[in-house]
C-alpha cells in the first residue's frame, strides 16, 4: 500500500471529513496537512472527491500551471527545484506535481531526490506531491487535473507539473497545463532526436540546461531550428539557456513563464478548466475511436466493404463506428 | 461545368453505360476511352459508381499505389514524368492520378505542364488524370481511392498519386498510398522548414530532388536529421538524391520504391483495401470528433463540468460525446 504513508501521515483528519468545508478552510489557512488531505481525496478519487471538488469550486482559477516535460537527463529536477526556489525569492507560493506514469509508487516516490531541499520542506509557500500512475481511476491527467484544481483553490500562485519521462503519457499530462516547458541539455547523444517530436509540437519554451557545456551552442541552434519548423505555421516558441545548478537564466525562465501564461490567467477559470476537461475527454474519446478502428471487427470489415464499393460515404460509416 | 469535356469526351460510350460488364471489358484491353470513363463515373460518384465498383472487384490488387507529396518548386511533376519514362523503359505500366485541392477545376487541370510529354499521351502504358476538389462527394480522399480502383483494375501497375500542395489535404490523399515519397530540394530558403513536420512523418522514401544544386548536401543533412528523429522511433527511411531532368538518380528511386512496396503487393488485396477505407472513415471520424469537441455547445460544456467534478468519468464522457 504505497499511499498508506500518507493516510497515516493524515488520519487525524480522518473525523474532519464530513465536514468537507471545515478541511477546505483549513487548507485556505494554508495548513499543510489540511492540504496534504485534501490533494490525497482527489489523487484516489475517493467518495468524497466530487463532494470536496464542490467546495473548493468558489476559490479556483488563481494559480498558473506550468508543465515541465523533456527526456531524462536534462536536469529537469534540478531546473524545478532552481524554479522553485527563485519564485519563493518573489513572494510567490508554489505547489509541485511530479508526475512518473511508469512508477507504481505514489506519494513520495520521486520525491526522493528533493529530501535535499529540506528548507523548503519546511517552508509553507511550498507544496509537492508525487502522482503515479497505480491506482489512478481513470488514467494519469484526470488525476493530474483534480490535483491542480487542490493546489489551486489552496492559493498556489504556481502550480508546477513536472514530469518524469518524456512518453504519450507524460505529454498528455502536461497538455492539461496552462504553459508547457520543455526541457533539454547538451550532451545527451543525439539531444533533438532523443526529443520525442510530439514534445516539441507542445512546447510554448524551450529551455536548453547544463547551457555550461560546451555542446550547448549545437543544441541551441537544433532546437532553433526545430522551432523554425513551427514559427513557419505560425507560432513563436522562446528557447532559453539555463544552468540549474547555479541559477543562471532561471530568473529569465520565469519571467518568460510568467509572460507566457498571463493570457492564461486573463481568461475566465471556468472556460480554462473546462478546455483542460475537454483535453481529457477528447484524449478519451480519441483513445475509444483508435480501440474501434484498431480491432478487428467483421462490423467494421463490413464498413469498410461499403466504402470501397461506395454504399455508404466515408462520414457515414464514421458516424455509425462512432455511435458504436 | 469543368467536367464536360471529360464527357463530351467519352460521350460515345453514353449507350454502353447500361452495360457496365462490357465497358469494363475493353478498359481491361487497354482502350483509353473506356479507361477515361471509368474513372470519370468513379470520380463524379455518379449513379453506376457503385455497380462499377463490383464489377471492377475481381480485377483489383495488381498495382502498386505510391504517393508523391512535397512543397510546390522541388520538381515534383517532373520527378514524376522521369518515374513514368524508367518505367516504361521497362515495360511497367503506369497510371497517374495529380491530386490538386485548390483548383475548383478537374479533368485536364494540372496535366497543363504535362503536354510536353506528347509521347507519353500516345502511349497506351500511360494514363492521367487530375483531381480537383469541387464536385467531390465527400472528399478528395474517396474520390483518388476510386480512381486507384479504376487503374489497378484497367492493369496498371504503378499507380502515382501525385500531389500539387503540401497541406492536410494531400497529406491525406497520400494516406492511402501503399508508399509514399516526400520530394524536397535544395534552395527553397529552408528546406527542411517548408516541409510540414506531417509530410515528414508519413514519407517511407525522402527524396531530394534537384540534387546538382551547390546546397543538396546541406538539404541531404537536414533530412537524414530529421529522419534520424523517427529512425530513433523504429523506422528507417531512405534519403535519395535525384535530378529529375536529366534522369539521374530516378532508376534507383523506382528501384527503391518497388521494394518498399512488395510488402504491399504480398498482402491480400482485400486487406489492402480495407485499410485504405479505415483510414477514410478514421479521417471521418476524427473530423466528426473535433467538430463535436470544437464546437460550443451547452451540453459539451456540461460535459466538461461534471468531468472536473468527477461526475463522470472522461472515458465515460467521450462514449457520451461519441453518441452524439
Amino acid at each position: 500500500m504505497p499511499e498508506q504513508s500518507a493516510i497515516t501521515q493524515t488520519s487525524s483528519l480522518a473525523r474532519d471529513l464530513k465536514d468537507i468545508g471545515k478541511l477546505v478552510a483549513r487548507m485556505r489557512t494554508g495548513e499543510r496537512l489540511a492540504t496534504s488531505r485534501v490533494v490525497t481525496e482527489l489523487e484516489r478519487l475517493s467518495d468524497v472527491a466530487p463532494q470536496l471538488l464542490a467546495a473548493l469550486e468558489p476559490y479556483l482559477g488563481h494559480a498558473l500551471v506550468v508543465g515541465f516535460t523533456g527526456p531524462p537527463g536534462v536536469g529537469k529536477s534540478t531546473l524545478v527545484n532552481a524554479v522553485i526556489a527563485e519564485a519563493r525569492r518573489n513572494g510567490t507560493s508554489v505547489g509541485v506535481i511530479a508526475v512518473d506514469p511508469s512508477s507504481p509508487i505514489s506519494g513520495g516516490a520521486i520525491l526522493g531526490d528533493r529530501l535535499r531541499m529540506t528548507a523548503m520542506l519546511n517552508d509553507d509557500g511550498v507544496f509537492m506531491r508525487s502522482l503515479a500512475s497505480r491506482g489512478h481511476v481513470g488514467g494519469l491527467s484526470p488525476a493530474a487535473v483534480r490535483v491542480i484544481d487542490a493546489l489551486d483553490a489552496a492559493g498556489k500562485d504556481l502550480v508546477l507539473v513536472e514530469t518524469v519521462g518524456a512518453g504519450q503519457a507524460e505529454v498528455d499530462v502536461a497538455e492539461v497545463t496552462d504553459v508547457r516547458v520543455v526541457v533539454s541539455a547538451p550532451g545527451l547523444g543525439d539531444d533533438i532526436q532523443a526529443m520525442k517530436s510530439g514534445l516539441l509540437e507542445i512546447a510554448d519554451i524551450l529551455v536548453v540546461n547544463k547551457a555550461d557545456r560546451a555542446d550547448a551552442d549545437v543544441t541551441m541552434q537544433q532546437l532553433a531550428g526545430a522551432v523554425a519548423v513551427r514559427a513557419h505555421e505560425g507560432s513563436g516558441v522562446p528557447v532559453l539557456k539555463t544552468i540549474a545548478t547555479t541559477g543562471e537564466g532561471v530568473g529569465e525562465l520565469l519571467q518568460t513563464i510568467q509572460n507566457a501564461g498571463s493570457k492564461a490567467l486573463a481568461e475566465d477559470v471556468q472556460r480554462r478548466r473546462r478546455r483542460r476537461a475537454r483535453y481529457l475527454i477528447a484524449h478519451a474519446a480519441t483513445k475509444l475511436l483508435e480501440e474501434r478502428l484498431g480491432s478487428a471487427s467483421p462490423a467494421l470489415d463490413e464498413l469498410c466493404d461499403e466504402v470501397l464499393r461506395a454504399g455508404v460515404s466515408p462520414g457515414e460509416a464514421a458516424r455509425r463506428l462512432l455511435q458504436g
